[in-house]
């Protein structure tokens, strides 16, 4: 075993964190959709809109568990754009983080519907569809739900992604409050679990765009055809783009209404004017 | 990033507190009145009852998560008023920290309205009505049940905030047992989860003047009209008025029946009689 | 404030301690019989099974958050038996601790009684009943299914009631592995819960003479009559009586198991042998 | 008391670890089992399909609290073979904890018959069945959804043990990240309700052959007959068999994408290739 561990090593950070990366959305992937497939094919006898939140939170944690000591599990491009804007992440890693979580949401994607075959083919007839009563597209990313215009759901994405990062770098911030190791993957389960019972009813709360596309590129060559494009209007990019404006503006809010008031970066950032060789550590520099 | 936070650093403490608090409760109300957004206008398919008690319950304990550091995270009237009827908190802060916990409400319940508008207008064909089937303002602060009196009203809102305030009471009491840090901020969205589950059926377990009154604000102004204080018989008043007779009534009974007689109480108590200049660190002086 | 708190010391620890276990016996009563009100009340529209289960589980959260600091929160008679016959809690307490069980258990009942009067009596169209479709007294005491036999009831009382106190007797054992401060109140309430889940169609899982008794008693003065006593062929000393031969046992069985075979206490009963005056610390003596 | 228990000391290391396997899954059967036994019997009126999962959950985590401290609490004959592959449990071990497994699962689904007995013979007329609208043996092992083809099982068994054990290596992975002590059985139970909630409709997720295999054997026994092991076209060896292959690819996909890359790691095998005598603490040799 020694062996064959020593010669799988690999000397690459970045290699390292981006493997990281790629199995800490994987993980999440197989157990967000795999909840939502477990609904959807049962026709709600195995678990109910709860339990699909369930399984997001619980996939999002345990990929966080799997990835946080090796990459800091950012299993979002949102989160590592927000965090490279923050001048804490290097933004030439930003294209190679993104890649993974998008490679790691589609084999995911892959893996549920492996897992579930039988399933949906019974469910569904055979038919891989969008819409309709029968539809399984559902099961892997996310459309919007009839009511909603597209400026509603511009509107409902910005929203969420923003709290969802505001919480998240709120979350982050040692000056607003320790957190003992190991509860910080289970807060950011419980952030995701927050945004599907509170803001998930409108077009199934993507808040990432890897975790989005990554699905859908899927169900695209896996039978559901072009149509997971073009439906709700091609409601596709919305989930890509809106995230990331979302995020930027929940990480700024966050850091012009609490973080840059903090009493510690106040003297930091007096001593580092006088003395700018200072390194902040732990600082938002 | 760095030149733009650094201009806009506040200096002033209570302006901080107040930003931090008003920032906290926005961001309950976001997630509590959002789950019950999102059950209500999707008539129970995305959620039940129990997913609304977690909005709230979660939504608390990211607006603590947020505020903890800063101000302390009252996000409550209440709170604050019994902090300063312990000494623990100074009289001259209550008004302002109301004021802006009633600000954060009111946009909390704004952003609410702003995401769910499609979703409200489908719902109630474009009618914001305060009863009825389609009513639509319970999304956003209380109204009785049919079966309950003025005088139930009261006992109900007396009762379940003296219970509230006096489990807030006793988390914050470390001479009764200490707590990891991190782990209080969920404790107390555990306690709102208890009220929902076990005092949410009176008149939905308002416990907080701000968040009652900010949100029904919001309601007259938005469309719903003076129906939301007329409605039950004006009982808007009593979930302002309540919350304080009972978060009193529950502060008083904890350090009645439990602080008032810890050892460590006693033998300071004794010491600052000899020698009162002796400061009580972490007492209730 | 301090003042009056000063004058309203009590010196006398056991008095201390028995106004802890009796407020916190209050707290889960509150709290637990107070979801069960809410579901049968509103028939269900307000909370369901589960949440009844998360009312008992949290209420047990919070009742021992409030005492443990100051009697530990035993919050059951058959636990404080329990300690008794381990050797870790005196003899001479355990009928002032349970009678203290007995008083807020009644007084918890009949707060919840005023709490819910006006849905009570607006459910029960002003018939205070034991059984039947408008049946109230399931509210605050345990009655057995109607498949339940003589024996099955006791039967499930016992295997209850014992693997409760084999894991709270597990929870406690130091030695078995550490528990970080907070937790341990969290995690009875998830044992209760469990009890919920697994172990409560037969009879409503007691586990508790005092907790069944105290409300039963309340139930039988406010207007249930003496048909809280007759129903279900005479059940209600089940309930009193199965619970401390399933807590014994359980006890019993943990320290047979695993308890007494812990290297530690291997080591510190030889030293003793030889040396009858060393003190064990933590230990089962 | 103390007499009692030194008489039953055993001084032997690896009864004292059988007994404590065969308690915890003992534990975790008797509350697992009993959570479907509630929603079977009460035909979904004292539960529901999270209810079990929660059981099944909860169970797991009271089970390893109970034998945490003595043997690891593996409770499981695929993690045991997991840990012996990465050279962390001696295999001579691995046959009696197993052997421990499946008596303490036939033991534990014994008692919850006898506890559930009156509400099985009510509920199912007498007759033991193990398919149609009265099946009561899906409460105690388990049996493939109708849709389910036998490769369609293999790769769903294989699949969720695959991910439930390359977590369960994860959350041990102390150079991945520090856990709290205490946190670490609360996490497996989550990781256990993440499988209920997202990989259970195809076969109810067994994950475990001692804890499928013995409950088999007891309805084998106990009165379901021959049936146990013919139903889903002889299902029965299927969850014995796939668990393991699928444990040991989660294992090694772990150690090949993330520990074997530790920096950690890398230094002390570099150490160890010039000085083969250190030792490596918590290590993979």
């Amino acid at each position: 075993m020694e062996t064959l561990l020593r010669r799988c090593q690999i000397r690459s950070q970045i290699v390292r964190e981006c493997i990281a990366e790629f199995l800490g959305l994987y993980i999440a992937v197989l157990i967000g959709s795999g909840a939502a497939a477990q609904v959807v094919t049962s026709r709600g006898t195995h678990g109910n809109y709860l339990t699909i939140q369930l399984g997001s939170a619980l996939g999002a944690v345990f990929g966080i568990f799997v990835a946080r000591g090796v990459s800091g599990a950012h299993l979002n491009p949102v989160y590592s754009l927000s965090l490279c804007v923050l001048g804490r992440h290097p933004w030439k890693k930003l294209p190679l983080y993104s890649l993974s979580h998008l490679v790691g949401a589609f084999l995911g994607a892959a893996t549920v519907y492996l897992q579930y075959y039988d399933a949906i083919q019974t469910f569904s007839g055979g038919e891989l569809l969008v819409a309709g009563p029968n539809a399984t597209a559902g099961i892997f990313c996310s459309y919007p739900a009839d009511h909603l215009s597209f400026w509603g759901g511009l509107v409902d994405q910005v929203v969420a992604t923003a709290l969802f990062l505001l919480c998240c770098v709120a979350l982050e911030d040692q000056r607003n409050g320790p957190l003992p190791d190991g509860l910080h993957p289970v807060l950011v389960g419980a952030l995701i679990l927050t945004m599907g019972v509170s803001m998930g009813s409108n077009c199934g709360f993507p808040l990432n765009p890897a975790r989005d596309l990554g699905p859908r590129l899927f169900t695209f060559v896996a039978g559901w055809g072009e149509e997971v494009f073009k439906a709700g209007g091609g409601w596709w990019w919305v989930p890509i783009v809106a995230p990331f404006v979302g995020g930027l503006l929940g990480t700024v809010t966050y850091e012009l209404l609490i973080e840059a008031h903090h009493q510690t970066t106040l003297r930091l950032i007096k001593k580092k004017k006088n003395n700018p060789e200072v390194k902040l550590a732990n600082s938002f520099k």
